[in-house]
């Protein structure tokens, strides 16, 4: 056929995912990774890194909304959060929906993708200039290294997959130094990829949290066409006691801003886990 | 690449989905369509019609069950149930892990979709020998037009996409049909392609329903990687008063067959529509 088209071929599941272009919009490698960004038919503009899809014009809420919404919800009094990755800033953007925020850094390690996100995709950079929100290009892995324990109420590790610069994200040693910045009750969720895909990294990270002290966990699904099998997850795990499965429903219920996938009901039924999952995370 | 993929091209969303084949094992043109079977390397055995991905060995569970087992178990008593479709036959072997069902019947339209299933996807056919299970190869609307009213308790339409042959199972006339030929507090279920493509379709097919008599409905999302998207939808109407939203619950969580995706907890979950969906769907 005459159209171009951009796929991404998921070798380990043996499954592609494409989207129909109009354009190439721009192609540059950085020290940590080659990003491309094209317009798109139907889906607005991409942004790839590595031949592997990021994030879409169209789709990103999903993806977004389920990073955040959760976990802020899960904690009793979210005002100190921190983002490792996120530097397309969507997930920033969510966060500081949240008035109770008081304070919203993101530890990126590549100001590239930041500048390319307030270029193509500016309506996830809208909260940029937010006063709480504070945008630092560095290490994450060192920055919750050197976090003050306690310091912090909520984790969100919204990163790549795990190969490359992101490698470092999906282990205890990482897990331990988001153990000791949160607080009592403070919330750590990461992005998990695929239930239908990925399930042995989904519990070998569960295996690692727990390593690292954390009790509870939670992996919640949802849908994301721009990502291999069209169906992914974040998890979420709890310093303490609390239940993860606990959460402020009436909050959630009555937010004050507007959401396009995320409700109190989508938490409620994405805490429901499918026969297979159930099985497969009974030990953790 | 050296490799090789067969991919879905969606023109309508601008979007693909593919898998690395193995070999392709069958091709043939029937007076109805043409099918084609391939081996893949991660998928299993996948049978495409006219281009569309229709079911995959590995993903199929996940379809078969949501487009089953919550109207099975929103019916108070299912004993008679009709598949329209469905000649793969997945969808008749899920219904008749219910004991209750005393006869269901298939009508598929194309007996080389059921013949070709025998051969590739012989474990989706493991029921079809069962006493109760009835295979018809005729037309659906026709069957469905000439049935005794009120001798049917759920109608399952397991169909192809709203062109081609399955056409005319998507409007008022059809399910004028289905609301005769069911009893009180009878269900039917169809597939009703992805909320997040065909948002339109879904509200046309629910006015549809409406039209022809039905009062309550709801659309039930749950993942499908085979399909544009990778999330795709059943939606259910009901003869009668009763709410839609209300099913069996202890059934569903005593169940006594073996599910990989379905339980109580999902069946209620899918029931919680999304901010978006619940949005396009408040006015029917």
């Amino acid at each position: 056929m005459s159209e171009t088209w951009f796929t991404e071929h998921h070798a380990p599941s043996g499954s592609s995912i494409g989207f129909r272009l109009r354009a190439k919009l721009h192609e540059e490698t950085t020290p940590y990774q080659t990003i491309a960004i094209y317009d798109s038919t139907d889906w607005g503009k991409l942004m790839v890194i590595d031949g592997c899809m990021m994030v879409t014009t169209r789709d990103n809420f999903l993806y977004h909304e389920m990073i955040v919404h959760p976990a802020l919800y899960t904690h009793a009094a979210p005002k100190r959060v921190v983002i490792i990755g996120g530097g397309d800033c969507g997930t920033l953007r969510e966060v500081l929906r949240h008035a109770e925020v008081e304070h919203a850094v993101q530890v990126e390690i590549d100001e590239r993708v930041t500048r390319l996100a307030e270029q193509h995709f500016p309506e996830l950079c809208e909260a940029n200039g937010d006063p709480r929100a504070e945008l630092r290009f560095a290490d994450g892995i060192q920055y919750m290294a050197e976090c003050a324990p306690g310091s912090v109420d909520v984790v969100i590790v919204d990163s790549t997959d795990p190969v490359g610069p992101a490698e470092g994200l999906f282990n205890a040693a990482f897990y331990r130094s988001c153990q000791r910045a949160l607080g009592e009750g403070g919330v750590l969720v990461q992005q998990s990829e695929s239930p239908l895909a990925h399930l042995a990294l989904i519990q070998s990270m569960r295996a690692a949290m727990r390593q690292a002290g954390f009790g509870a966990m939670a992996t919640l699904p949802f849908p994301q066409p721009c990502y291999p099998t069209g169906w992914w997850s974040c998890t979420l795990a709890r310093k303490g006691a609390a239940a993860i499965g606990a959460f402020r429903e009436a909050d959630a219920e009555a937010r004050p801003f507007a959401t396009r996938y995320y409700n109190a009901g989508v938490h409620r039924a994405a805490l429901s886990a499918p026969e297979f999952l159930r099985a497969a995370l009974r030990d953790g």
